[in-house]
C-alpha cells in the first residue's frame, strides 16, 4: 500500500527522534519553563527577527486555535474566516465551545480576502450582532494553496484598519514557506500578523505546535488561556527538544520542501496523463479528479482521502509526508496509469 | 541537584522510547483509529476484564477531565469534587470554561467521602441551583493518599443511589494500584466507576492518558467530545504504541511500584530523623515539614515544590519519578541530615 | 411621525394592561409556579389539544432560543438554521455563547428547506465535525413569510428521519397563524414539532414568551436550563396574567390578524402605485423598494428600518403593530405618494 | 394567609403601574434607546452625582450578574464572592455557564471581607489557577445584612490594590440604603465600586434592574454583552418608564424604607416574645428560629420560606414587600403568639 493519505502518518522524523533519545535521561522542569523550550524559542525569535515575540509550545492545532481565539475575543466577539477554514469545518465546534461565533464568507481557492473581511465588518455594525475581533487564515490553506505577499499585506492592512487581530494557522506553514510560489520569508509574514503557529505535527514531530505571539496585548496572560483551554503540555520540554532540533540546520524547511517537491512531481506526471485537478499544486496536497468507477480499485493500492463527489467524477486528495519517498511517487504513478 | 520535584521531569521510559524508535518508519492512520491503539485498547480491556469497555488515548489530564465532565453533564449540571481536587484548584478554570460548576466539600486526607456527596446532593434540591451529575475523585489523590476498597464501594453506591456518574482521575493511578495500602485490582476499581483514566504522562510516557469508559451511555458519541474539547491527538498511534508497550510485561505497574518503594524509603529514613509529615506516605508523593529557615539552602541541593507555610514551619513535596534512583534517595537523605 | 418601525413599540395592549391593573393587589408565588401561569398554561394546552405538553413563560426571544437550543444539545452538538435565521444574525452570538455552532444553508424566501437540512446532515458524517441535533426555524420568518403545511410536514419528517429536534421560534407566530396564506391551526403545527414559543413581546404584551414543549425528553429538567441561561422571571405570574388574558376571547389572534390586515392594505396600495417589494406580503412585515434619494425625506415623516441597499435602490421595512391604525396607513400612503 | 414569603410577590407598585397606563398609547424606539430610558438614566446619574456613568435597564438579576461578570473577565478569569453569594448558590450555575469560576471564601454574616479577597488572591499566584478579575458582593446581603461604609471602603481599596473590578448586586439595594444601620449615600457607594445594579424586581417594579457602570473600561461595548447574554429587553422603554417613576419623588427609597420599618417592628415584637434570630435585623428580611414542631402549623397561616434546620429547631425567613401592611404584621404576631 502506497501511503498518500496525510502528513501525520508516521511517528517522527529520525533526527528529531534521535534528539529525544539523546536527551532522554535528562531532568527538566515542567510546563514549558525549561531550557530546551527557551532555546527553541530563541531560535524562532531569531528566525523571525523579532526579539519581543513570545513562543509557546502547545499540544495540537485545534487547541492552539481555541487558545488564541478565545484569548483574543470578548464574550460577544467573533472570529472571521473563510467557509473552508479548518476552525469552521473540521474542529467539531471547538471554537464555538469557547463561546464564539465563526463568521464566514465563501473562500477563493481556499483563501480569505480583504473584500470578504470588509463585507462582514460592514454587515455587523451594532450590538445586535456579534463583533468581529480576530481574523483567521491558514497558510498553506485547506486546499494546499499559499497566500502571496500582496494578499497577506492586504489582509494585514484590513485587520489594522478595523482593529482586528490577524492570526495565521500554520499547521502546514513549512510547506507554504517552501512553496515555489511563496514570495516572502517567515520573518516578513510574522511582521504582518499578531500571532501564528508553526505546525510540528504535520512537519515531522511526534506532536506539537509553536505558537508565536508578536502582539504584546494579545500576549498578556496567554499562559492562563493555554492551561484553561486544555493546551498546556506538562512535559513541555519534549516539545522544546523537538522544536530545538527542527530549527537546527534548516530541518523544518528541508522536510517541508521535500514534501512539496514530491507532490509537484506527482502532480506534473498526472497532468501529463490528462488528469484534471481541483486546484493548482502549490504545496504537499494535491486534488486529482478521477472517474468514480476507478476509486475503489485505486484505494486498494494507494491510501488517500476522498474529497468530494460530483456525478461520475470523484476528487481525491494525495498528501506527501516526511516518510514519502521518490519510490512511492513512482509506484503511485504506475498504479494510476494502470487504471486509465 | 537531586530531582524530587515531580514525576513528569523526564522524556520517556527507555522501553517505551525503544518501541517508538522501532516503529518509527511505519505508516499509520490518524486520530486513534490505528492498529497500535486497537491493540493497546484490547490489553487494557483484558486487564480490567471488561470486553464492553471503550478506551481512548488522549493528550493530557486537564483536557481528559474537560472531555469526560462536559460530556457527562447537561448545561446546568455540575461536578462534585473535594476542595483539593485537581479540577477545582490546578486547572485554571478548565471545567468552568466548559460551562459547569465544580461543587466542593472539604477533603479528608485528600479524599471525597460519601457523606460529602450526600450533603451536596441534599443541599441542591431544585432548579434554582445547579444539578449534580457526576462525581470526580483522583486516585492517588493530590496528597498522595489512596482510596481503599471500602471507600470506593461506598462512593460507587452513593453515585448509583443519586444517579450520578462516578469518574476517577488516574493521573497517578499506577502509584495508587501498586501502593502497599491498596486492597483492590484495577479490574475491581473499574467495576465500581463509569469512567477513569490511566495516567501515562506521570507514569513514564512522553505524554498521553488512556480514558477508559465502561458506562455505555457515557460512551455514546464521546469521540465528538474529545475533538470538540481539544483532546484529539492526530498521531493517536504514538499513544497507541506507548500504551501498548506500557501494558507489556507489567511495565506500567513496575514503574509505579519502584516510585512508591523509593518514596517509602525516603519517608521512613526521614521519620527516623524525627521529621514530621503532613500525610502518611502511601504512594510516590511525600510531604515533609521542615523549619522554614533551612528551605532556601535545601533548595540549592534538591529540587522540590513548596506545599504550604505556617509560621516558622514549611511543608514541601518530594515526588519520585521513573528516573529516580536509589542513589538519589541516598544523596537526598544525606543532604537533609546535614541541615538538621 | 407615523410609526411603522416595529411591533414592539408600545407598552401593552389595553386589555392586557387592564388585567394587570385588576390583579395588582394580589399576592402570588414566584418563578412561574403561580395560579395565573397555571391557568394560562392550561389554555394553551387546550388550544394545541395536547394535555401532555408543558408551557413555560420566559422573558424574551433570544433567551428562549438560548434555553431550548442549549438544553437540546450535547456539548459538540449544533443547531441547523437558514442563514437569515434570527439566531444566526441578530442575537450577538447568544447561541454560540452557550457553546454551540449555528450551521446554516442559504434561505429560500426566509425559509429553511428539508433539502437544506439533508445537505448539512450528509455533510457532517463523523466526529471531526459538529453533530446536528436540533433544527431551528422562525414562523413567520425574518422576511415576513409563512411556512405552509406541506413545508412544515416535510421539515418535521426530515427531523424525525435524522433524529433531530424540531423547534419553532414564534416571535411573530400570531401573524403567521392568522395570515391569509396559513393552511394549518396552531394545534396542527404543535404536533409537527418538539417545541415552539408563542411570542408575546411582539404581540401586545409588556414582555414575555410562552415556551411550549411537547417532546417529553426535551422537557426533562428544562426549568434548570431556564434559570441557568438567564430566562427565569421572578415575577412569572405577571407573564401568567398577561398570557391568560391573551388567550381569553381570542385576543392573541385578533391582535395579529389586525396587524396583517393593515400591512396587506398598505402593500396593496403601494403596489398599485408601482412600487416593487422584496417579498410578497404574508404577515405584518413588508419590504418596499424605493429610489435611494427619497429615503431621507421619507424618514422624516415615517419611522422605519432600512433593510438593504443596492446602488440607487433601497429596500426598507414597514411593520404594523397593535398600535397601528387605519389612519396611520392612510397617512403613510399619502406621504409616500407625495414622493413618487 | 399572611404573605411574608418574598418581596417579588405582587405585580407592581400602584404609582408605577399608573405611569405605565398613562403612557400606554405612546410609541417608543426599542432596546433601551428611548427617551424614557434616557430620562431615567439622567435621574440616576444625578442621584449618584456622576455624569460619566452609564445606566442600562436589564430584565433580571441573574442575567445582569452574568452580563457584568462575563464582560469583566478574560476567558480564564474568575469572580470572587463569599460562599453565600447569590451567584454561588441560587443561579443554577449561570456564571459558570459563561465559562467562569466563582471563587469563594466563607461569609461573615453574609458578607465578604477584604481579608477573604486577600486570601484568595494570594492563593492564586500563577497560570495553573484561575485569575481573579472581579469581586462580587450583594448589598443588602442574602442574610439581610448591610455593609457599612468602612467595610465598603476596605473592599474597594483591596480591589484597587489587586486590579480587580468591584461589582455590587443591588437586588435589594433600596433596603440597604434605607436601613437604619446604613452610613452612606448611594452616591458614596457608587464612588467605591466599578458597577452596581439597582434592583427593581424586588423594589416594586414588574421587572427590571438598572445596571450602573462607572468604570469606563468596563463600560466599553457592554451593550453587546447585554444582548449576547440574553439580558436585552426589546421594550426597554417599559423599564425606562418604570425607573423614571421610581426615581420621582423618592419612590424608590420610600418603598424600601417602609419594608424595613415593617420588618423591624416584627423583629422587635418577636424578640420580646423570646424568639431568637439567626441574624440581627437590618433590612426587610428576618430569620426567626422556632421549634420545628410548630412550623407546619405556622405555614398554614403565614407564607414563608424555611431557611435551615438543625435538630429540633428550624430557622425560617420572613420578608416584607411593597404590599405588606401594618395589619399583616399585627396578624403575623398574633398567629405566632398562639403557637408559643
Amino acid at each position: 500500500m502506497i501511503n498518500l493519505r496525510n502528513d501525520y502518518c508516521g511517528v517522527c522524523h529520525p533526527k528529531v527522534l534521535d534528539a529525544l533519545v539523546k536527551k532522554s535521561t535528562n531532568v527538566y522542569v515542567g510546563y514549558g519553563l525549561d531550557t530546551e523550550s527557551s532555546e527553541a524559542e530563541n531560535k524562532i525569535k531569531k528566525l523571525i527577527n523579532n526579539n519581543d515575540a513570545s513562543v509557546y509550545f502547545t499540544v495540537g492545532g485545534t487547541s492552539t486555535n481555541k487558545i488564541v481565539i478565545a484569548h483574543a475575543l470578548p464574550s460577544y466577539g467573533c472570529v472571521i474566516a473563510c467557509d473552508s477554514g479548518h476552525i469552521n469545518v473540521h474542529e467539531t465546534g471547538a471554537i464555538e465551545a469557547t463561546g464564539h461565533k465563526v463568521l464566514t464568507v465563501p473562500n477563493i481557492n481556499g483563501k480569505l480576502t480583504s473584500e470578504g473581511i470588509e463585507f462582514l465588518v460592514n454587515g455587523h455594525p451594532d450590538f445586535h450582532m456579534v463583533k468581529p475581533g480576530i481574523v483567521y487564515i491558514s497558510n498553506s490553506t485547506e486546499y494546499g494553496t499559499v497566500y502571496n505577499k500582496e494578499e497577506l499585506v492586504s489582509l494585514s492592512n484590513t485587520c489594522r484598519k478595523y482593529n482586528l487581530y490577524f492570526y495565521i494557522d500554520g499547521a502546514r506553514l513549512g510547506c507554504a514557506l517552501t512553496s515555489k510560489v511563496c514570495d516572502y520569508s517567515i520573518a516578513e509574514m510574522a511582521e504582518l500578523c499578531d500571532a501564528f503557529y508553526i505546525g510540528g505535527t504535520k512537519n515531522g514531530l511526534i506532536l506539537g505546535e509553536a505558537l508565536v505571539v508578536t502582539n504584546r496585548k494579545l500576549n498578556e496572560d496567554i499562559r492562563y488561556a493555554i492551561k484553561c483551554h486544555g493546551g498546556m503540555y506538562a512535559k513541555g520540554f519534549v516539545n522544546g527538544i523537538m522544536f530545538n532540533e527542527l530549527f537546527t540546520n534548516n530541518l523544518f524547511f528541508d522536510i517541508a520542501k521535500q514534501e512539496n517537491i514530491l507532490a509537484e512531481r506527482l502532480y506534473n506526471e498526472l497532468r501529463k496523463l490528462g488528469i484534471k485537478f481541483l486546484f493548482k499544486q502549490e504545496t504537499n496536497q494535491i486534488f486529482p479528479i478521477f472517474n468514480s468507477d476507478i476509486i475503489d480499485e485505486l484505494s486498494k493500492k494507494i491510501s488517500f482521502e476522498v474529497w468530494s463527489k460530483e456525478e461520475d467524477m470523484t476528487c481525491i486528495r494525495f498528501v506527501t509526508s516526511f516518510l514519502t519517498t521518490n519510490e512511492d511517487i513512482d509506484k503511485a504513478i504506475k498504479v494510476i496509469k494502470s487504471y486509465l
